[in-house]
């Protein structure tokens, strides 16, 4: 379980858990805005004074659910960067992560993505500087990609813009009943985001198997 | 003007627009379910009574928005098409209008790709009908360039969805004040867009100033 930064608690509750997975459902289903902290607290079976025990309004609720989230993307980021062996293992190890855990954990990733806008002040900066240090592990093996020739983009920030939307675009339209399993989907992704690079066509070793133990892990989800 | 499938109206009074603008400008910043029919009312500076002439709900001014919006899409795309010498072509000008006009026009953009779930019933069908027309003239394109050999792609459902999730992003991130321009974006896009594509490196007749031409006359707008 990854340390929160508002809360500063090792662990988290079980009232705690429930909160921020029914805050999670509530915000992805009808917005933010659409969301009371009474319907929380009622949909987590708490009551209202016993909610703010554990944060003091709506937005604190978001930054808790938006901080575990990216803490788990930087976490595994962190460890891609350090076990792969060139920029372009890199990218592929970070699509395969990001393509899997968007596709596994929809609710959570559209509201990182699309409600950023939500938070004002200091709990928008700390969201941004998240968000910020997630997406320079992408510009790094990129930067790092073409510096040895490996890949070939018209620009480097619009090129990792378009990486991540396009991944990040999984949670949007990923369906368990499709035809593609998420781990099928991220190589799919893999071969699409090194043609995007413009990547060379030789075939580095395969290393996927560790990507899905790490979201395994770290997501502590079922990766199939 | 576009005409509208709801209203069946040729032209749109000077209140209409008021209140299509106003509510727009509402549902972006606050979210449809953060936003009420008052408030657009005020926004628009016509009384609520008056705003009923134009559309029964809320849901009826969100589906008039996203009509518009997706009917000039398609409206373009289907010029595109007829124009474009080959695939090729067809997706370098799709991308091209795609590009631009989501970064000229952030809010309606980022309305119709986020908005769609609010919808229920024939409305939401309605406006899946017009993405799925929209869509397909990129589909069309991708599976003829694949045919003659121009494209290849580990599987062509997930690469039009990976590309047009990549341009849209341009609706969330494009600034009138960052490095480039939205012409200049969308040429950058274009060769993203070919690259994710597995295009072959040959380069074809430039034709995009064809597109802005389109872009300013069927969004009257000014594209620079």
């Amino acid at each position: 379980m990854t340390n929160s930064g508002t809360t500063g608690q090792a662990t988290r509750s079980g009232t705690h858990e429930r909160i921020l997975a029914a805050a999670l459902h509530l915000f992805a289903t009808h917005g933010f805005h659409g969301t009371g902290i009474r319907e929380i607290a009622a949909a987590a079976d708490v009551s209202t004074s016993n909610l703010y025990h554990y944060a003091t309004n709506k937005e604190g609720i978001l930054l808790q659910i938006m901080e575990r989230s990216l803490n788990r993307l930087v976490d595994g980021a962190s460890q891609i960067a350090t076990a792969a062996e060139s920029p372009r293992e890199t990218i592929e190890q970070l699509v395969r992560m990001h393509v899997i855990t968007h596709a596994l954990s929809r609710e959570s990733s559209s509201v990182v993505d699309d409600l950023v806008s939500v938070l004002e002040g200091e709990a928008r900066d700390a969201v941004v500087r998240y968000r910020d240090k997630y997406e320079s592990y992408f510009s790094d093996a990129i930067r790092g990609g073409v510096a040895i020739g490996e890949f070939s983009v018209p620009d480097e920030s619009a090129a990792r813009l378009g990486l991540l939307e396009m991944a990040s675009g999984v949670a949007r339209w990923f369906s368990a009943n499709g035809r593609f399993t998420a781990p099928e989907l991220a190589e799919i992704h893999v071969t699409l985001a090194l043609a995007l690079l413009g990547a060379k066509k030789t075939r580095p070793r395969y290393a996927g198997g560790a990507v899905l133990e790490l979201v395994a892990r770290v997501w502590e989800v079922d990766v199939r």
